[in-house]
């Protein structure tokens, strides 16, 4: 079977086609952030984009291209959540009927959103059902067209218009960064954004950044195959936790990245203090992958100018208080 | 005396003076915040500024309008903190020596930042002392020149390039917003917000948004003259707590404001937990007023467009989770 990859002409063309319906995310410094890590760090914060993480792109870019009887028949989506909502809201923004498949422990507010999205939702258990499954039963029994959260070119190739705004934006500052810290689930995101940036900018070292214990994509790059988590493990990075890279986001990764590194969960809170205390944004524990990346010191980036996406800020304010604690101070 | 109040072209050379130094920060909407507050709600997130505030803005237009001379002898600042972190920040930019003269009870990171942005800090009491004694006793003494948080034309012109990038994002959206709510302490950046909208959106009402105890701008407004706030109350809303309206920006204020709203501090700590879930922003209570003005309920909004601008996010993790709780939930 041949794999129909991506390329950064698909992306060129999603950028088009999301026009008006996306927000162009701001690129955020913090001489403070910067003094407290030892290097300079310029932030995307796509946790501004529209339903609060990237997701919303891939979907809209996927569920545009519909053809008419395809949209009559509406869409069905599987997700922990960030999917579920932008595939919710790009589907209402569309005028099309969407079932979303979420797990029945995934935070609150991302099940409450998606419904306010105009969405049915359907709970499932993450840890004794398939979603897959239930996701193609729907497909099947209701003739719905699925968007897979990330193994599919049109949801990658939205993801990757992350990155020709970024592109444009660096060029306006006269930056060239030396490194792009990305939160990797299934991979989606880091393989689009490092699509483009492999061809406008191939010195740039792209990272993916994992949770401990969802390492896939960073054990999968070593061994150059396709690895599972353990599906025993639990993580407080609800977002990026996925059971094995993705079959096209791998394909694209293992040519694209220049590493993938697994970062703590100490670092993950330390990081949404950071953003919270810095850059005035809220991050979700998956969303800030990237910048925990930079404080467990597993890459050497003193002195260097570095990305980081900041992909999605759908937490709960109790779950918020929760992880970050309030008594620890911030660097 | 004849006051000299900036004009509409003096907030247009501010922000040719301020390109490159400032963020053109973001104008965010999210279709479930329209929702829990029954209008279109267009929200300029000003709190992503440099430093967390507008503050820079004014502090930076008015220490690069400093001749040779005087920027060797640096400058002084009084402040509850965020006027002090945007002079010092401006300073350090604009390779300047700042002192800044902060309320001992102001917010420990608001402390902590300023002496981070390289200026030197005096603590003083908010109850007992005269910050502006301080100030300009510290102004004679060593020579520096006053950089004052509000009533000053330079400051509110530099204030005023707000409104220049809100009126230009608004035009790209193809928006004509009925109302503009507008956090209000001194007076400073309503005054050059307002002074901007009433000549290019005659029709847009700008209303000041203040908290309850320190509504003199509003009280100042109907009375047609400055009245002063109770000394003996407090507020959670610290960045925007002030004696009386400015000279300068009640002379602009009270021509150019549709009203001004005093709103209740359970507003704003609702407001807060809105910009939290819906817009993924930290705002800190004074910042986050002219969100609150919307869930008063003192001003019929239902149907129509507005926009708000969050003036800052300057709040210690453990003052947010405190004001927000976490217990309630949101709209």
């Amino acid at each position: 079977m041949v794999m129909e990859l991506p390329t950064v002409d698909d992306i060129r063309q999603a950028a088009g086609r999301l026009a008006g319906e996306i927000v162009n995310t701001p690129v955020l410094e913090s001489a403070l952030l910067n003094q407290a890590l030892g290097c300079r760090v310029l932030v995307k914060a796509e946790c501004l984009q529209r339903t609060g993480s990237f997701k919303f792109r891939g979907a809209c870019n996927r569920i545009s291209r519909l053809n008419p009887e395809a949209r009559a028949c509406g869409v069905v989506a599987y997700s922990s959540g960030n999917h579920a909502q932008g595939v919710a809201a790009a589907s209402q923004a569309l005028g099309v009927s969407a079932t979303i498949v979420i797990p029945r422990d995934a935070p609150a507010l991302k099940i409450d959103h998606t419904r306010r999205y105009g969405a049915r939702v359907i709970l499932y258990d993450r840890h004794t059902e398939s979603r897959e499954a239930i996701g193609e039963e729907i497909a099947r029994t209701e003739g719905r067209i699925l968007v897979p959260p990330y193994d599919d070119a049109d949801v990658i190739a939205g993801q990757g218009t992350v990155a020709l705004e970024l592109a444009e934006a660096l060029a306006q500052l006269g930056v060239r960064p030396d490194a792009l810290f990305c939160p990797c689930g299934g991979g989606g995101l880091v393989a689009g954004v490092s699509l483009v940036f492999q061809q406008l900018m191939p010195t740039l070292a792209v990272f993916a950044a994992e949770p401990q214990h969802f390492d896939d994509t960073r054990r999968s790059l070593l061994a150059g195959e396709r690895l599972a988590n353990d599906p025993a493990q639990r993580s407080i990075c609800d977002s990026i936790v996925t059971p094995t890279p993705g079959e096209l986001t791998f394909a694209i990764n293992r040519r694209t990245l220049a590493g993938a590194v697994a970062v703590s969960e100490a670092s993950v809170c330390e990081a949404m203090r950071l953003a919270f205390a810095h850059l005035k944004l809220v991050v979700e524990p998956g969303g800030v992958a990237g910048l925990a990346a930079l404080l467990d010191g597993q890459t050497d980036c003193q002195g260097k100018t570095v990305v980081v996406v900041l992909s999605g800020g759908n937490v709960d304010l109790e779950t918020f208080i929760r992880l970050t604690g309030g008594s620890r101070s911030v660097l």
